[in-house]
């Protein structure tokens, strides 16, 4: 048996070529030399799609728009109208956020300090696999320290990372109190809770605030993609 | 303030709609009395891109494809070359394996019975995520428990999960040894390693069983093609 292996003969093939790009994706042909090896037994390979190829065939450039601000801010709902407006436009999206998040991957994992900042480096690491399958993802967390958002943008890298911090008085927050969780914490019931217990670390180097105080949605989504665009032209 | 919501106006829009389907992303454009509400403040919605909606942007069906198998039995060897045929086929893909979950989203985990059912609860969690992107999700894990693959086929619902049982001989595996590990357990560095002093549970009913004592990667691949497709046209 002839132990050269599949990835050998296709590196082989890609140096042969080098600078010869006939085809998008000759370096992932099977060579007929390969195809002839009929006996070959199962050996391990370094043939991979990778993240360059799946961006190339998705048509785009992977992104992570990351939206941090006290709950009631209004990221989530910017997150979903962003996704709506960017799908529209045939880019490919996915949202991480508390939905899909804790009742799911983190459905092991509480809000202390140790569980909360569990929650996001899991979420930094679900996001940067997803940006390596070429999608654009819009996380939407409280994620209140400094810290961790310094970790993820170092994670996933700083020009892949957009950091909108979505800045509303508590008051309003509190107004609007979408889901009742703060009639539950001046209740008494939930403790810990960012902006009235526990600390909201306003972002230092944020590249994009946006006030949603007097904010209709359709301005804010303007000022976002205009933001965003002035880097990454997809989304123009 | 009206504090009617976006969302309930958008889903006014489409049920006046119902059953006239003009354009494919009607139900995810802005009515008009939404783009007048200038001075809406920011509220919940439900307005969102739906799996439904990703899936048809990227035109195929979602799938889950699973490599149980000893370590050596071919399952990354396969999955790598799974992945470039499918991505040369237009099909937008990912692989979830050791190599990108230890190392990040998993790197907290060991190897006790508690960690790897963490582990693999965790690569179900991400792949069911990965799936409400659209993609065509490729996992190639041991996964030695009968019961975990069962909790995975059911998570992610048995019509999206195809599980290819790699079958080959251990003394095979540990021939082929490709990472040396075979070696370590021998040599007692390796504790609790499957096929050796850890069990491995045989698939009771995969969708696959690939034996790939004597089988060339093309002909295994041409095996796995067949049989997906008979499911996944997509993939024919």
């Amino acid at each position: 048996m002839v132990k050269k292996s599949v990835s050998t003969l296709a590196l082989d093939t890609s140096k042969a070529t080098k600078g010869v790009r006939i085809l998008p994706y000759a370096h992932l042909i099977y060579s007929p030399t390969v195809a002839m090896e009929k006996h070959a037994h199962i050996y391990p390979t370094t043939q991979k799609v990778t993240k360059e190829d799946r961006a190339r065939l998705l048509m785009q450039k992977p992104l992570l728009i990351w939206f941090t601000g006290l709950s009631g801010s209004g990221k989530s709902t910017l997150a979903n109208h962003l996704e709506v407006t960017l799908h529209q436009k045939g880019l490919k999206t996915f949202i991480l956020d508390g939905d899909n998040l804790r009742t799911g991957l983190n459905q092991d994992l509480g809000f202390t300090d140790v569980d909360r900042r569990e929650n996001i480096r899991r979420v930094g690491e679900v996001a940067k696999l997803m940006m390596e399958t070429g999608l654009i993802v819009i996380a939407a967390f409280i994620s209140p320290m400094q810290k961790e958002r310094e970790m993820l943008r170092k994670r996933v890298g700083a020009e892949q990372f957009f950091e909108i911090y979505v800045d509303c008085p508590i008051g309003v927050c509190e107004a609007r109190d979408p889901k009742g969780i703060y009639q539950k914490v001046r209740a008494g019931e939930i403790k810990n809770f960012t902006g009235i217990d526990a600390p909201y670390e306003i972002p230092k180097t944020p590249n994009l605030t946006i006030n949603t105080e007097n904010c209709s949605i359709p301005e804010a989504l303007t000022l976002i993609k205009n933001s965003i665009s002035e880097r990454y032209l997809d989304i123009a």
